[in-house]
């Protein structure tokens, strides 16, 4: 596939032009705003390049369309794809960065952070042990690029990683890996559960009342997409201990709505979807790799099934 | 060496024995409560193996000591060992145990957890993406088991991990390993550091407003032993945002007095002594495979080089 015209749309698109011309690509490429774009530059080019999406672009008008993001819902979710039309994805440090941050929440609550932090207050020297990772099982909700790394992670400390996925194929280093359809039984076990899924129609409210009614006393991490989780759900779960806390990144509505219950719940720690953020930096970087592989006809890692939907 | 009468005194007496009973080592052992101890029962005994000691017994009386935790100062620290009593200590989890600890608060760091905590109360959705681990650079003081193992842990995810040694000999995978005498060159380019030393004349207050006024804007987290900090040092060192923010397991005076002023900075984060806990479980086998070791003649590898004092 040959590529001359080159339109990248974002709220950073400064920042990128800089970094991109460091690059000399040899190609044409405009950089406009989200409030600059409207249909007609994509009679221009033969490219697409953007962060976040209006779905009413018609982009059977380019050969190539690439999400400076890991998530392509807003491209994908309830909506038709130009067969003809290739869709590829960033892909680069964002299983290490949510690796890391899944890290984060369940290390704070084995090190009873949160306990020694209330002691403080009370001068209070009561000693409790921190649980060391190897005693604990978690349950990882996606086995691909994100879910695997965040296993990898957790496994090279002991951790008993169980996996789920729409096949149900096994893989390293998952202990086993169910599929999404039939994983109910292996629910009463764990003490984590982290999502990683796209978005697609087999995980659009995935985790519900009935879900929820299977666990016990659990830690919640979504760092997925909102729209898996029905957020009422959530809180009857946290308000009956089904689920003991949750650390959610992702939202049904983002921002999250001022008057929402999760702001005040006790039990809910709420970060405004950053365990996976592409920088400038890493975005342009993966962008010309994937030009660099579609000119010289290479498989392509970061290429979207649009019917799968991820 | 041959050892048939055992006396363990801890305060967990009664656990211990229950555990030890189980494995019918088939040796006269008596189990005391502290309190109950006396230098009497040591005419008795050919190995003594206790928690907390008292310097008032005389340990020339048996053949060996075995100590249930990693530190061995209250046996050692300021006074005369009896040249020809063996001295073992507990190896077992501590590093695992102490590496989790560390990497959970600079996860806590890096992933910015107080500060979306504090966002959350006020409904704030304002994004700030977290560091990664792999942009960090970590200097730990101490290349033994548990400093090597920390630093094992940390240089998994990337981490650039600088080591503080008596010889200064380098070791995998430390970057670097500087002599105690001679390491302050590196002081102003880590992000953090981690003492992980064992209590001699070398490392008492080594870290002192010398040390600290070499360091900027750093995460201090003692492992070690308390006596190695001057916390005034400390505080100031706070005040002067030479230190950002500190994590203290262990203290001069522990517990630590109810009016002390690291009880009430905003920036110090308080642990009661907790970081590497020896269970009775492990212990207990850290012992009798310390007891199989030595009636076998084996190499020693928790011995005491009670010259160095670790």
């Amino acid at each position: 596939m040959k590529i001359e015209n080159i339109l990248v749309v974002s709220p950073k698109f400064q920042e990128i032009e800089d970094i991109m011309n460091k690059k000399e690509i040899q190609k044409n490429v405009k950089f406009l705003s989200e409030e600059e774009m409207n249909d007609d530059h994509l009679d221009w080019a033969d490219a697409f390049v953007a962060f976040n999406l209006k779905s009413t672009y018609d982009y059977s008008k380019v050969k190539w369309v690439h999400s400076f993001g890991a998530g392509v819902d807003s491209f994908l979710f309830n909506k038709q794809w130009p067969g003809n039309v290739l869709l590829t994805r960033t892909i680069c440090s964002f299983g290490q960065r949510i690796g890391e941050y899944c890290l984060s929440y369940i290390l704070k609550d084995v090190q009873f952070h949160d306990l020694f932090r209330d002691f403080k207050k009370q001068r209070n020297w009561q000693q409790k042990t921190p649980k060391l990772l190897s005693e604990q099982k978690v349950l990882i909700y996606g086995t691909g690029e994100i879910g695997l790394k965040t296993a990898q992670i957790l496994a090279s400390f002991g951790v008993t990683v169980y996996g789920v996925s729409l096949s149900g194929k096994q893989k390293h280093p998952f202990n086993e890996v169910f599929r999404i359809d039939d994983h109910y039984s292996i629910l009463n076990e764990v003490h984590y559960m982290i999502n990683t899924l796209p978005l697609t129609e087999k995980t659009a409210l995935l985790f519900n009342n009935s879900l929820f009614s299977c666990v016990s006393n659990i830690g919640f991490l979504n760092v997925g997409r909102g729209l898996s989780l029905d957020e009422h759900a959530l809180l009857d779960a946290l308000n009956h201990k089904n689920v003991r806390f949750a650390v959610l990144d992702v939202f049904t509505t983002e921002p999250l709505p001022d008057e929402h219950p999760l702001w005040s719940h006790p039990n809910v720690w709420i970060t405004p979807h950053i365990s996976a953020v592409t920088t400038p930096d890493e975005g342009v970087d993966c962008f010309i790799k994937t030009l660099g592989n579609i000119e010289a006809n290479k498989p392509l890692l970061n290429k979207v099934d649009t019917n799968k939907g991820f």
